[in-house]
């Protein structure tokens, strides 16, 4: 078990744009592995030429959207090999048939995910077939075909051992994350789409995009255009419609992009354009809470957000709140008294005002763990609350009936370094949870790349392979 | 000094597909810099459509290698930012026009790299000018070109501040390289390419590919099938096809591509496949001497390589020479007594040899510096000796009439960590060179990446800056 892991996790991590075709022998070297597999055992070359058809298709493909991820499955089985062997006159598979039984070209969440791929080996013309119930689940289809190939270095085709192949498949989770972060270091947007590309060989579908931090404020915010004066630098910066581009770069490769901005404690950088959001010019942390213009930012925020981060969540964090700022500003200290206040009482006044502005924009709200431990009962019965701390806060969040994120730190965060893909690999998000009913409030996973120690430099290696011991779980 | 250099450092080292446009200030933010430069005070913009024409030029690049090379540097310039400010009525650059002197379509070493690029303020339509004597020289000019300019946060455009701009610039050496090593680690097609992008912005010029060593033979020799034998795996491995792909990769980008067998010594891997190679099976190094097959197997790897391979040089290795498995292999040491030989003899007659049938297939020899160190008045009067160990040894080569490439391991080896930036930079490739007649023999300098410390995950961050800060020598 453990070497055959090995082959499929470096084939996941080989899979980062910087590929290597590896000889396929008995085991299967799917990743993660599908529900249900059958094979057999012939040969059959991939044709050069190998067209992608829709027959049967509710869904047309007007926006191209899988023309194009077809294209780069193609790009990928070559790993920049030049293909050049000739076409056999048999057992040579033409194309793939994609059938989608739904009109709608949005990535959802939630949704059925479940697809068939079969791979016959007899037929005139001989493709591979997939189905799907909707084009969400497109992007996992086309992995997994494409991980039934390489290229053969004899043949100098693509090849595709052990056909034919019934493969049924469908997530054990619908929220599959990774976390990134760009106020640590701030990560160019190639080497963003990059990660985008690289989630998808894994079949994660959830980048959450933690943009903003004490330490910068990269991305533009047109109600509040001073905000951005928080980042690193003047160059070091995302406009609205570089965040437009993502977005749009990340749906079409069935990734959804969960934005973040997390208050009221690590908000310091925000206060670089706008100083009165901070308590005073000498206590800068959380965010004033006694000042009405804090909450009218990030009403600012969320609503700019809502035109370009469509994901049906928001993730407004609420961890790591330090209030001591709060009692030692004297005008925040008279106003806690004014309203009979304690500082626990204003670190939850904070959470759920922000909550219900989240929820005027149509987003349902994601808040780390420390909300729920302090105030579990108080929160919106449609968040989710985001593990980090403790492993064993997700039982106690899907007892109390709320939805559950699972990511705790010793396991899944990557910037522990010393972490292994193997503890990576035998974290169990529904430890301790045995009822159903709870354990389907368990929406998920999610490993987290915060940023302090790493860059552009060396994200990938950082993420990868340990991201795909995660998700092969 | 120190720091304006950091920052073009810095630009350099971003410029790595990651990239960060910044905010250029008073200094001259191009790297390498160009021998002359003056500019103006006055800003301009990019337009959002800017075209390239050739009017004037008598290269008509039917073959688009300009045209490509023109859409590659816009798209470096937005760094995947989503330019959509609004083009202003004035001051706008709507074109660069390129004029070639020379019909020649191909990639040359040795000729005329001169170019100069002016960007005017004034005309209708407001162009930019490029000339170069041959298409040789294009890739720098339009690259320092691309240094002018970087997407603006305000405006939305690609800026080009303190025009006008008058640049005239030849590189100070022909040969500017860097060696890659794909035997003590495999490296992925998409990271050749991608290590060959990288050389652009800093105007290197020769890729030398290491290819293989005692290690592995990643490499398709079609007059020799089994030597592939010798690779890691079955799927680490260059086809023949492969190999001409990246060739022209690089040609179309000004990089030559400068393949290397290192005989007799690095060469264990050739016995894999071909075990007679070997001197016995217990003692596998250096190549055989005694047995023509062994000279049969170069002949035929230059034989196929000349047909891949374009560069005027070929580089043969010779460094490391251990003679001892010769003397004891009995039918070695027999032969060596028949033919009245000492190791010496036999490593010097190896060496020579082989050069005569890289000679007969067309090329130039290169050869690491024992060669010329052990028997330098034997080589062949056109062969190019390669520093690596020695600080003292290029003055030695050039006064005795031979050409040198400067690699000494001290300073420009970058699998040597420890070493920092400002050494590579500091590094002098004329050190100890007065004569004018002898500096012209120095062709060039070369930062080399040997394999056995990384792999496709660390070689850019391993590689750049440092390699970056050689080129600005």
């Amino acid at each position: 078990m453990a070497q055959v892991l090995t082959v499929r996790l470096l084939l996941a991590f080989l899979a980062i744009g910087s590929c290597i075709a590896v000889e396929v022998t008995e085991h299967i070297d799917l990743w993660p592995m599908p529900k249900s597999v059958s094979h057999g055992t012939q040969r059959l070359y991939v044709s050069k030429d190998i067209t992608m058809s829709m027959q049967g298709s509710m869904y047309s493909d007007e926006k191209e959207i899988l023309k194009d991820a077809f294209q780069r499955v193609v790009d990928l089985m070559k790993l920049n090999h030049v293909v050049d062997g000739a076409n056999p006159s048999s057992s040579v598979l033409t194309g793939v048939n994609i059938v989608v039984h739904s009109l709608e070209d949005e990535l959802n969440f939630g949704v059925d995910e479940s697809y068939n791929l079969s791979v016959p080996t007899v037929g005139d013309p001989l493709h591979a077939q997939i189905e799907v119930s909707n084009l969400t689940a497109n992007s996992s289809s086309l992995q997994t075909f494409s991980q039934l190939c390489y290229f053969d270095f004899t043949s100098r085709l693509i090849e595709l051992i052990s056909a034919p192949w019934k493969i049924s498949d469908t997530p054990r989770f619908p929220y599959r994350g990774l976390l990134i972060d760009t106020s640590r270091h701030y990560l160019p947007i190639t080497e963003i789409k990059k990660m985008i590309d690289t989630m998808t060989y894994s079949k994660l579908n959830v980048l959450h995009w933690h943009i903003v931090d004490a330490q910068a404020f990269p991305i533009e915010i047109p109600s509040y255009p001073k905000l951005w004066n928080g980042s690193y630098s003047y160059s070091e910066r995302y406009t609205m419609s570089d965040a437009i581009d993502i977005v749009r770069y990340a749906e079409k490769r069935g990734v959804n992009v969960l934005a973040e901005i997390d208050v009221p404690g690590h908000a310091l950088s925000w206060g670089a354009g706008y100083p009165s959001l901070w308590p005073s010019d000498s206590c800068k942390e959380p965010l004033d809470v006694s000042n009405n213009f804090s909450f009218g930012v990030i009403d600012g925020i969320l609503s700019d957000f809502s035109k370009v981060f469509k994901f049906k969540f928001v993730h407004l964090g609420g961890d790591e709140v330090n209030t001591s700022c709060w009692t030692a500003t004297p005008h925040i200290k008279k106003w806690l008294d004014d309203n009979h206040m304690n500082v626990s009482d204003a670190y939850r006044y904070f959470v759920l005002r922000s909550q219900k502005i989240a929820i005027s924009h149509g987003y349902d709200v994601i808040n780390w763990e420390e909300t729920f431990n302090n105030f579990g009962d108080k929160l919106d019965r449609r968040t989710v609350v985001h593990n980090w701390l403790r492993e064993d806060v997700a039982p106690k969040v899907v007892a109390a009936g709320l939805r559950c994120i699972v990511s705790n730190q010793d396991k899944w965060y990557l910037d522990h370094l010393d972490a292994t893909w193997e503890e990576f690999y035998r974290n169990e998000p529904l430890k301790d949870i045995d009822n159903p009913d709870h354990q389907r409030l368990v929406i998920g996973g999610e490993v987290c790349m915060f940023g302090e120690q790493i860059d552009a430099s060396d994200i990938e290696q950082t993420i990868w392979p340990r991201a795909a011991a995660a998700a092969g779980n």
